[in-house]
């Protein structure tokens, strides 16, 4: 088990890095165009997400994100020991590669975002996102396997851009990014909110997902 | 059958989603420069068409769209009842993602659009972006059916730049984008037109790829 | 034969569409950054080059250029007498697709370009572009066969960027591209040495792969 | 052998071709906004790598990479002798790969680069580039051999972006862009650093995956 634990670890840490550090980047050079700064924070955001879940899919189903733990454990894929574990690594991984990526570029190591991402439209923005993330996983995990990678980097390249949250989708990644103050950051504050709205996403798209694609339950019965 | 309706549905309300929220997004980050708001707008449009024909082809076949819609019935590999209830999913769909992204960027929930798309160099434009596209899903379909989600979501890639219409090429997406006053919109004066060119391409598609693809008719005689 | 040829004056009606439309697009809507208008035509073009190889070569093979059917010509894989009939096919599908992408956009059908395409420079960026285009093919071809389509499709993305030329290594688009006065337009005093270069190029890009890959020679004899 | 040797030869050269040629025409055409000469240094990039791992890897292994064959000859998968041949074919590739660009563009064939990359922020930067390159390459030519081409190319995609170094990762590429003055470049004294880091940084990836991947060691025992 601590060969998966620290493949979630090691996964997130390099999502992270790859978040943040393509946000500074891209600000840094887009001379003011947002535009231009978020395709340099989309694209290589993409192509990582397909790069980690093709290396650390086999080891440790690559899920880099508490909401998608959550699903498999409500779907009884993985025992909760191991849910906790998975998210402890998630958290504690994407929080070092925040500061990874503050390190490489010469910011301060802890530096808490002042962007506010808050408000109805944001939080329908997270629900969306989530959703269709966790949709996304499990209606490919099924019938393509092979194709989860491309699946899971393409749709989190277009959730950036279609919801008007940018798709954090992830309550990993939504604490890290409140230690940077650069172009991915979040304000602290607006955290609690947005992992609420994700974790219940996932709840239920686990439940529609199950029932769309024709699936015996295996959740609890209340 | 409820399942395959309600992926159709789902599909064409995230493929309308991204495509009005993508836009928005784009338009307003990109200071001016359509070029780049169009970029902006493809590539998550491209990527969510291969995700959602990956996940939801399983299920329904992944239409999402009236003209595939018919060029299946004209082939009868799906039945006249099942074809209408697609298509009255697909437009119900594709006007619940415009309200969706509207609601997550703030914007009126209805809202029709201004957006001019008419005259001759449009409509051909319409045609070319049609024949295209189900000539794309035929073909490749029948020789390498894992392929498809990528050639489909490809194809819309070129096909929003090398038409002078940026691709409708959907009856579904046409109707829906009629409201609302974006980036990706349609003034709802130019729907019925741009419908009209749409089926015809599909269905002249239909046919002359039979033919290309050396199958045998399974069309009705008259 | 007839849906072979057919398939290859398609394909390269649509290649060519694709290419003048897409530049057109890009242009008009770059506001004057050349770098933005070129990805606005490289994206198109290597996504629909992807899709034409993955539609039309369980077909024809997806030559669209007379220097890849020289190369298989050389190996004695196609007749004389196909091969000629796909190059006229091309020709006159690439001229085609060059006009229809005028009407969309309302350029003068026949538009005679005015962009110098000329000197040492250039010459050598078409022999590199070809070269790797053809072996590109042959290579990927021999040991994985079903990844050509994106392989093809991939290297021309790169080759619009890394070659001073922007890549045209084919002789029916160089031709075609002499019709348009638009942003990948060449001068038609400039389109013979292009085309010199780019069968020389193939033909050693032939002789070379064939040693590098270690096949047995099928080439004739002198 | 020699064809192996010439494989990695041939490989390196395109790359480089590929990193200065597009740096060159993206920086001339971005008009001053460095994160589009960056897009458009990097999507041409990312391209070509995967064309050339599709092309190369059934011949050499495609490392184009003293880094990369360093963990090939640590995991003893290649002799000490191979080795070598091929760090020399990749050296001289690589240069010959700028020359190449340098003539396409008409820039003098040797032009010492005088862009200053140095500093810890960096040196991390080419930790992280590399350690992340080895470890992707060899996680997924484990569990998936088929998307190792997909896995490298996107990944240097991501890194590009994500690393403040802008991820050389790779000795061979270090060396070669020295002799570049251009947007790629790096100053001939700061060479050596990088690729110290790189060394290191492969040495451990290779060990820490050997044991993530749950390999018996074949690793000299000190």
């Amino acid at each position: 088990m601590l060969r998966r634990v620290v493949a979630e670890w090691l996964g997130t840490l390099t999502l992270l890095a790859t978040v943040i550090g393509s946000g500074i980047m891209a600000e840094q050079l887009a001379d003011g165009n947002i535009a231009i700064a978020l395709l340099g924070n989309t694209i290589p955001t993409g192509a990582i997400l397909i790069v980690l879940i093709l290396v650390f899919g086999p080891i440790s189903g690559a899920h880099f994100n508490p909401a998608v733990t959550l699903a498999f454990a409500l779907r009884r894929e993985i025992s909760t020991k191991e849910s906790l574990l998975f998210v402890v690594a998630q958290v504690i991984g994407g929080i070092a590669g925040v500061f990874i990526a503050h390190i490489m570029f010469g910011n301060p190591i802890i530096d808490p975002s002042t962007t506010l991402r808050t408000g109805l439209g944001q939080w329908v923005g997270e629900f969306v996102a989530t959703f269709g993330l966790v949709g996304t996983i499990l209606g490919c995990l099924k019938a393509r396997p092979e194709a989860v990678p491309y699946a899971g980097g393409l749709y989190i390249t277009a959730a950036y851009w279609f919801t008007s949250s940018t798709s954090f989708a992830n309550p990993a990644v939504t604490v890290a990014r409140g230690f940077s103050d650069t172009f991915a950051g979040i304000h602290p504050a607006n955290v609690i909110p947005f992992i609420i709205v994700q974790l219940i996403a996932a709840t239920l798209a686990t439940a529609f997902f199950r029932w769309l694609l024709n699936e015996k339950s295996s959740m609890p019965k209340p």
